[in-house]
């Protein structure tokens, strides 16, 4: 029974069935009905005017916006943990040219407009120092918590202030817009996002992210870079329709509810135990070796996080029958 | 009827297949048990150990090979009408952090070594210049001609005796392979062939290219290289399959030369009118305005390549009804 | 003799008294008295508010000045005989984080509105190939002709009709403004010129070149850009000293006029010979490798251009009496 | 009395009579006699053959030595305060194209083997983080301390048995040798140091400083990279003959020791105030703010640190009496 990570689990079937709709011959690239239908169907979602860009990866949404927003000479802020200084081999600094991570703490990854206010403080204002341009904000964050609108409002607002863009990596931001019940609006462009990476592989999707512009004079710009980064494929349809099909009908947000429901009845089975507040579909516990390799013989898969720490991640799939057997292990250990 | 781009025909049925086989939890990016058979697999076809990689361009194929082939303070020898040079956004520029292509002639985009070798004395050996690490070569060429095995391994015999690496743009190797009938191996590393991008989208396939190493001691570094180009995707699975599917049976080489007997027979019907040479799945014609324009009130889709000059390309599904027809058209003409 | 290159000669005496002057303390990098001058005596020179820059070479006045004018994405349209493509080591795609150099012809390394505009008409308008952005000529040229204040100004007025910006390489701008007698202003801001390249090492001086803004808003960008490229030295009072003294009483105009009179007494003497006019000081020469070798023998020193081909270049301190007897034995080769 | 840094003082007079004797023609770049000295000189001071590089700043110097040793997708491990971190505007990330610091801490600015260890524990050895290829220390430290010989070694021996290059960033390097008597060669190639950036403009030079390459097989790349980033000046010889002049006589010893002689006046003086040990030629001290104002209005010039923290540099020329008056002014307060 495998909690190790949603981004391995199998396709929806309705994505599968929009790839075999669209096999057949169109326009290569995003000339294709399907690719021409993205910016409609995103901006009707956010209610605003946007230009949407499929990828193929959550680090090639991250970083065609980073480097959009981000000149190589200056910094983008962020938390420590974030995907992008963690996990993405040093992709930003790739794709803007050796722009710089300025690493911030908070508690379960999440930036605060005080810690920010702070790291902005301490560099002083010459040609020695690296200038910030941008923020980078996870929602729901590499720890499974949520930004609320409010939170990423504030963030948003401070980001004017000082003149920085901000860019939201989304890889989870369905299960953060299921969380919290807020529009995707709300939690995005109306609280000051500029960029945002959407996330669809983990919740449902086969290859297909989402690169959405809230500042939609940035597209020109980013679809060269996307080009140059070798990530315009030449049959985009295929990227598209999965697009369109999460979209529909709201799929993705039925996934990302189940995968949510299914981490809440873990947490209560765990409530003890839990590192973090679960918000999303992240669950981390504090067991010792013992107890972990009790969970491991009756069959349950998961990350050990670190020294006395494990996760799990539940998927939009995730077998109820397994989620039963492990809140009672969880429960009884 | 489309003959604008085999980049853009549907995907072959059994393709889709294997996607859909593919479609069950495993390990995530390419520790699946699909993933880990592709360097057998390749392997195999060569007839010695390779290293493969799957990714979604050609021109991520393309710019990971050169990016470990090339420092960034040195020069890619290329033709100049090559893809890498003319159609890819200056990816090359990006992914190898600024190294320089030099640009050659020779007919129908072929290189040869005595122009490969006046362009290596034209440059003083100082560090004025840019001095060449490499040599890219195309085969079939963006005009369909066709490197012959002797051909490749003058070339590579060429790049030994001047300490330069060697790669293949084999965006359409398959239809070399069918054209000239001799095997992979004596195409590629017998003939001095360090690095292949291996191209299965334009001949049938969904959205999987084969990135594939002669040279086996650089995949540490094309591992790294990939992930930080953000072209490792969490579900590969579902691009091994379509590499496996397409090797399947020989099913690459089954679609290559479909594609090519339909140039073949376009090429008969059009024979005063050839630019270049059809030898593989490309034809450039020599027309009037007003006669291209009949062809187009005909029902024919294909690129207005130049003043009085198109081109048709012609794909593994291309329907045998069309192909006849527009043979008919162009031997009317 | 050396008549082998302007780069390497002396430093006048006026330009060593000033760094002599120099030697206290005062603020670092560039906050000195010396370097808070420049802008002010440049902006006089070019009646304009300009913003002025001093580096150590040409090399990075260009690549600086490209840097800031051309995306990574996109290309710079130069002669295929500039020193940016030529002699820089593949600079321009380092500084600019790996922006393409788009070659062009033209007779003595000159560019012509003609070839930029049919150029510019060769590139698809589409993701695919590398737009361009910038244009960058040299003036006096490669081969020692000199742009006139027209020239430039067409060139300068279909950048702006392109959008394009327009970079000059003055390595021997001097040369230039010494042969055509018009005013720095003229060729250059007033032409449309964006960003210059004022040589002075060629001219005199030790190791001091100056990068001047006349669009002024790019100088927060460029003074960055040179301090991450390593170029904002910790005692730049020596270099903004160097630049001062050579604009003291016009010095760099007379030591240009002093190498321009040298080349032209040779011009004349060797007029049957002259592969290109001379109008700055550079002089290419057609002879046989006999005459040469004679020439070496009588003690002169020159680069071989090419085959059959020689280059004396003559310096703001070139000796009267070497200049005579090197006109001497060109008249009766 | 200017006690602000000591990278703003005068130059050594012998420095610049080292200037005016290279005032002559001769070969361009580094072909001329001073340059070609520089190898020799260098490899007698270190006691084993090296290869010397002039550059003019050591940003310069630092950065082309990392991207020597680290290439663009792997990792820098360094101290949180390093200079190459704080204060040279992401040139690590500019010449490297992109590669990563990992910034580790460290009383005073000073890396140990225990801190170096755990960093590289942490990181997973997979794709996904950035794995790092060197490490960088600066000796003396930005905080004034100094590593002895058997402290490099220490970490020279971890760095060769993870298989990490170890680069020295010596802008004070001529402090540390004079603070702790060892040799130069002690303290870096026998010590495992592959590459240093030996300062000489804080200490005298005017605007000369030395790369000096261990492994020597890096010269032919270092030379090129030199070029490409805009640093191989056309006449060489002005910067070869600063260096020549520092080492003659062991010029750059006797600098070093003037400088820590009046630093150690200082410390004794201010010895309670101390928060470093005062190894080199820089103190750091707490004092109010209204310590800090008297001393101002006393006519002392220094760098406000931070709160209720000063620091003051001693130059290699700071004159006895106003040490004297500082460090009574210290011991006053």
């Amino acid at each position: 029974m495998r909690f190790f990570s949603d981004n391995a689990a199998a396709a929806h079937p309705k994505v599968l069935e929009a790839i075999a709709e669209a096999n057949r011959l169109d326009t290569a690239y995003d000339g294709d009905e399907w690719s021409r239908r993205l910016d409609g169907a995103f901006s009707e979602l956010f209610g605003t005017e946007v230009r949407a860009f499929w990828v193929t990866t959550g680090t090639a949404a991250n970083c065609l916006a980073l480097a959009a927003l981000c000149p190589p000479y200056r910094a983008i802020l962020c938390h420590k943990d974030a995907h992008i200084e963690v996990d993405e081999a040093g992709a930003p600094g790739f794709f803007t040219g050796g722009a710089k991570l300025i690493l911030l703490d908070g508690e379960g990854a999440k930036l605060t407009p005080v810690a920010i206010e702070e790291a902005c403080d301490r560099i002083r204002n010459d040609v020695h120092q690296v200038q910030p341009a941008a923020i980078s904000i996870t929602n729901a964050t590499e720890y499974g918590l949520v930004y609320r609108a409010d939170e990423v409002a504030a963030i948003g607002a401070l980001a004017k202030k000082r003149g920085l863009a901000l860019h939201m990596d989304g890889a989870r931001l369905a299960n953060a817009v299921a969380s919290n019940g807020v529009s995707p609006a709300d939690l995005t462009w109306r609280a000051g996002v500029d960029a945002l990476s959407f996330g669809f592989v983990k919740n449902g999707g086969l290859n297909a992210e989402a690169l959405i512009l809230f500042r939609t004079e940035l597209a020109e710009e980013i679809a060269v870079r996307r080009k140059r980064a070798g990530h315009l494929l030449s049959k985009g349809r295929y990227l598209a329709a999965q697009l369109l099909a999460m979209l529909d009908g709201d799929l993705w947000l039925d996934n990302a509810r189940a995968a949510n429901a299914a981490a809440q009845q873990l947490a209560e089975a765990a409530a003890d135990r839990l590192v973090y507040r679960v918000e999303a579909n992240e669950l981390f516990l504090k067991v010792t070796d013992d107890e972990a390799q009790r969970l491991r013989s009756m069959g349950f898969d998961f990350y050990e996080w670190g020294p006395g720490e494990i996760r799990f991640v539940t998927s939009w799939d995730q077998q109820p029958a397994a989620v039963e057997k492990l809140a009672a292990a969880l429960a009884r250990l």
